[in-house]
């Protein structure tokens, strides 16, 4: 379970961590930035990409939504849920369009209505998710800028449509496995013997999906999905981000990250350092299977989240076209 | 109002027509489809239109979702609703974590939920939205395919990633309106004016965007925008399906056709004739403000709905991303 | 509109007023009351009234809860949502109980799921859902007790039973009229005058109904409802409470006092004066028909809110049961 | 988990079985009867009950909403949600009364919504809960009386106030324990035992409430209460309802009935047996802690379940009022 993976971090002795160095990251592209390294993009850089699609064939990155998903209620939050609000029998029956039996019964209306915890499926989390210290990157305080209905600064609606070089590492696949071994840490060696042995040069801006296999229990088995807490190690995170200076990452796991922590000051420290200190959105439950079949290891990313204001996350549906070399 | 809008023709009185020729249509495409006209994308046409972008320039074309936007409530539907189910401070309160102050106080944790209506921002309209006499496109039964959790057939859910050729007709821009005039129903004659003007060629497989101006009003004022009925006639939409052969469509209005219906057996027949007679889906709520602003005729454009299972609808944020002549 | 009440009031000049002797009231019954007035009440002054019941005739002082009921949305808040989770057809199309046609057959399974502003419906307000300057009544404050899922001082689930001698004050019978006039004003007169002609001595740790008729509107036209501001007034709620010790009150409006408020430091004076300074709670949309009708006037009267943690409202169905004279 | 108890009976062989005899009630009362079992209340019994109330003393037999409180979603209902619309501080950062800081700041609003399944916390089940064969007791078909907003037959608005004579069977402490044991089924003997040997008589159109003691969980330890299929036997139910007459039942359990089912063709043969063959209400999750410490066998009850249109269930906060000896 999801939930006993954060029990077991949160039932540590939490002693007092110095907060040095662990500060919201002041951005390098000014005091009004909300995005943080998605000013990255630029339409020279999308001109390029365009001109290297290699093939028509686009490859589906996002998971269905359906009640019984997985996702995230550790914490209390709400599953998805989904109802329908107008169906042609029932039109027939209750005439909320008070046009009568001959109408309803011939136009067979269908309506339907949802609400979800907005980390649910893939979905990419917005720099408000995860602060340190009541700011979160670029110095916002809660204090000031998050209302009742979100936060007024870093929230998912300011997330522009992400474009860019998407480069799959594929750690399941690479050890031959379907699925990496349960609660599997990815280490900074296991990405650099991959790209060594694949021949693959991350650059400056790209987009880094990383594979565990656990999407093999996303449609089957919720609790066997929420319940593995496989994902990459913060080292590895880190010299993702500060080395090689990607854009965005995703993972095909719940949190991206390895859980449970083993800070026992911080229950997410890839998160916070991610979106607080470096300002690096990224991406949860990124459906990877079918690059993984087709061994599609660079990809035009495109990528548009719906625009959910103030929110600290929003659901997308990522599409990946295959690149020629360059 | 929308709702005085529907009201308007729902007083009037239904005698029951005759239902020849309107039942929902037999897919070309084979008995199991639940697609319509998006079969017609090809990987080869994506790779011929990739092959034309022009700039590396994009244009969003989803609006926001915020507490009191337009929607379509008229019929009891939800209006969008978003809530925090975890903050900052309220961490600090309430301990969901079980982490502690020390931990909760490092960790700024936010996170939020939503629910709405599926056809609540910009979405597209899937297959199972509207039938005629208990069957929706393809023949699919509500009887036999409709369950409390949406449809197992015309879901949204079965809707791929979109991609085609986008060609904008500004029908506010060329008559030289910020916005149409209230309720303004644009003619076919509108449309083949403004195709001939501006030397405009739709081809088969196209996907056409209606713009009426009336996002000026969307963040503005929810109730002018809900109660307008501009959009475009069923005439339009019949030679855009029929004589040029459209995959799909959208409009920047509420419901694409416009409102009220005149026809007193269907209070919208639009839909009907689209979703159940023709399999064609369509985009409602799309936002044409910086195509019109800019010019951009014809582009690439890209649209990802969520796949949402089972559902009438989904939300979309389409791209545009223009091309050069070819 | 209520919302056209509300900004009448909201766009006056707000000079900052000041807050002399407008602080939260510090609880007579000690440092930890959560429920003010409502310790008023004990189980001899039960017994009392329990031997006084003159009839076994019950009234029933609760709406019907139903989507488009009237309710507060003007600060966009959700409105009574329901909807179907299962249906007996539903269960044989999509099976959710693994059970079979056969059982799903026989066994005809409906459920039903509902989502609600507290304050819809009949309901009570809890001493949590006004305060001044930061701290609500008997100084709890928000910033140490109001976590993301309610108040730990003064929620809703703190109130008990509530059962005391029952007054009806039918203004708008004893003016004789359906319903007062729109947004009328009740007045400490017109109390003084009807409680005078009726020879009704109020007690202490009564619990006095007031009733305009509003509820003529409640099942049949939602506007005029909620457009209405007809309520108390201040000078009056001050008189009923300081001068004549009641435990609480309740309207058949909308708000209980009258909108919108004439404050324009606060737009609703009363809400603030009876829960933040008084710790009198009070009930809203209570249904006084069939005690106007049958001209009950005093009775026993039960309440039992549901015990919502953390909330600042819960619903309520009261129940009115005529006394005989002592 | 009660998810276990449910497939641990839908796994198995379903055999169609004959329905034989297995056909809603026809009810005593008419053919508008909505109410079944409820039309036994009078108000001469009302009378004779109030006046032989004992003591001011009142027992609050209704349980609290919080998030995380256990509830049936094994087959995918909502758990109950609750969430902040407003907050005294979030109002100062958001100013959606448009009042501006000085009113924001002196006004301390708080609001809040929920969602739930409507059979969450101590509550009722309608008689539209569970049919036979599409029908529902009296015979109201769902083809005919259920539309997407509930049942125009049989939904839970048509409840009374209930009122009766309640008698306490306090089955774990008669046994000397705390809580039966888990999946303990109460049988008949069980019953008639402690009926005898406390010489109590159960009489026509009494109350019955059944302690397994289970909500020793229910604050505590979710999946050990949801877990747990303790219950009444339905030959204990058949003869309450046939030999003694009760006019509705109630138990501090999930289902009344014990989990999983022993019966192929019925995964909640008790349910069916009540609500549609016998036109018998019943009550779950009641909360009867207080009184069986108190030893409290015989009470006034009075229960007030929220008026939900159309709903195959609605919440409700019970009181008991002790009787003396008559």
């Amino acid at each position: 379970m999801f939930y006993i993976l954060l029990i077991t971090m949160s039932t540590g002795s939490f002693a007092q961590t110095a907060s040095t160095g662990e500060q919201p990251g002041v951005s390098p592209w000014g005091a009004t930035d909300q995005i943080g390294s998605l000013n990255m993009m630029s339409d020279g850089n999308n001109l390029a990409l365009f001109s290297r699609i290699a093939t028509g064939k686009v490859y589906d990155l996002g998971v269905e939504y359906f009640i019984g998903m997985p996702s995230f209620t550790a914490l209390g939050d709400p599953p998805y849920q989904f109802w329908m609000t107008h169906t042609p029998h029932g039109n027939l029956v209750g005439d909320v369009t008070h046009a009568g039996d001959s109408v309803n019964g011939k136009v067979s209306y269908t309506g339907d209505a949802l609400s979800m915890y907005t980390h649910t499926g893939t979905h990419i989390d917005a720099l408000a998710h995860f602060g340190l210290h009541g700011k979160i990157w670029n110095g916002f305080a809660a204090d000031q800028y998050l209302s009742d209905r979100g936060w007024k600064k870093g929230g998912a609606e300011n997330i522009p449509p992400i474009i860019g070089r998407g480069i799959l590492i594929d750690v399941a696949k690479f050890k031959g496995l379907d699925i990496l071994p349960a609660n599997y840490v990815i280490t900074l060696k296991d990405l650099q013997d991959l790209l060594k042995a694949q021949h693959i040069q991350i650059q400056k801006g790209d987009i880094v999906l990383i594979r565990t296999g656990l999407m093999k229990y996303f449609y089957t088995d919720s609790q066997k999905f929420t319940g593995n807490g496989v994902g990459i190690s913060l080292e590895a995170l880190k010299w993702l981000v500060e080395e090689k200076g990607v854009m965005t990452l995703g993972g095909d796991n719940l949190a991206l990250e390895a859980l449970p922590s083993t800070d026992s000051s911080n229950w997410l420290p890839g998160h916070t350092y991610l979106l607080a200190q470096k300002g690096v959105m990224f991406m949860e439950l990124v459906y990877l299977e079918e690059l993984s079949k087709a061994d599609v290891r660079q990809f035009l990313f495109i990528g548009l989240p719906l625009k959910l204001r103030g929110a600290s996350a929003a659901p997308i549906r990522p599409l990946a076209i295959p690149l020629g070399d360059k």
